[in-house]
């Protein structure tokens, strides 16, 4: 399948190394390709630059946010939280009519160091200001609350014995992601909360997810919901 | 043990019970002992009224937030969100002082209907705000993320293999509430999240909850971090 990855940071490139493995035609996009491309220096979490990251991936092409959307048949949405919206306003509107977007982001905000807090949250969520600015696409939060290497490998934990979650108001576009969970992810356990406004309670997770990482020290950990 | 349980609802009769049971001397507050003990009608969620809930558990004694204050070594917050600074308020800060307080209470706002937002949440918490109002005071923000079954009794469920959560500045307080986690109600998998601004993650924890209440049609079930 055609698919387009809105952003070029640890969760992006996760998510576009593990579809172009299994055989997708992955397009990644970004506001500005060529400064993407001209940074030479680690990220802010110490990973090499995106354009050495990219050689390593050579099936994997490089566009603006407008070509990755056009390209994708289906979207995956993964920038910075900050930057969610004005990504997709990027793109243009019959080219995200219609289709599905999995919505990774989180509204996370560092302005005020360590821990963040969010900028939007408890009425409101980042994956509904994108279903309200885009009525005619899919919007389907998911996998926004895990680290990015279980997000497309949830047997390194535990066999996969613990959950993703799936937020939308389109039965069918929740139905199709689950299956791309499954399929492409190796997901077992997925519980669909609901209509998109049941995103900000996974959205209103990182908060403790962010802490956990600090009692456990490490971000290999997940929460299943054990019934 | 000494313990005052502040509030009548159900989660304070839940805890009530089991500690009574452990043979520990409970005393419940309520704000007006009178108006308590006159409401003959089932309460909001259908339970029976506190009085005949009170007859049937006759070494539980009802006094009001003062005198359960006084009354308890230790104290279980478990109120109303909205009335839970208020109630502590009307407790001489004597008698709160050096006392460790376990925090149940959660910050719902139900004024705009179901689901519940909060009403304090991202930047500050309800158990900051009785830090804070009493700083001689150890709160311990605690068994907030459950229903009021599995806080007393996590073996109900998965032979206790999920997980509670405690947060607080004190660690020789988070120590004890640990013990009384494990001694009292059996946990056997407690996490400390670190100081108490860590409330903050898990009193956001319930929009989660309350809609994977809807989505599994019960509240029987509760959050195990898999590592």
């Amino acid at each position: 399948m055609n698919i387009g990855v809105l952003g070029t940071g640890g969760v992006g490139q996760t998510i576009a190394a593990k579809l172009a493995d299994g055989g997708h035609v992955v397009m990644i996009g970004t506001r500005d390709v060529a400064a993407t491309l001209a940074r030479t220096q680690p990220d802010g979490a110490g990973d090499p630059p995106f354009s050495a990251w990219l050689q390593a991936h050579p099936t994997i092409r490089l566009g603006t946010f407008a070509e990755a959307g056009a390209h994708g048949d289906v979207l995956f949405h993964a920038t910075a939280g900050y930057a969610a919206l004005d990504s997709l306003k990027a793109i243009r509107e019959a080219h995200l009519d219609g289709k599905i977007l999995i919505d990774i982001t989180n509204p996370l905000d560092f302005s005020k160091g360590m821990p963040p807090s969010l900028f939007i949250s408890n009425t409101d969520s980042l994956a509904e200001q994108m279903q309200r600015a885009f009525p005619g696409l899919k919007v389907v939060k998911s996998l926004n609350t895990m680290t990015a290497a279980l997000m497309v490998n949830p047997q390194a934990l535990a066999g996969g014995d613990h959950h993703v979650f799936v937020s939308g108001n389109d039965a069918g576009a929740k139905a199709a992601v689950s299956g791309y969970l499954k399929d492409w992810f190796g997901w077992q356990h997925i519980i669909d909360l609901g209509d998109i406004t049941t995103a900000r309670g996974t959205e209103m997770l990182l908060p403790v997810w962010v802490r956990l990482w600090g009692a456990l020290q490490t971000p290999m950990f997940n929460f299943k919901i054990v019934q």
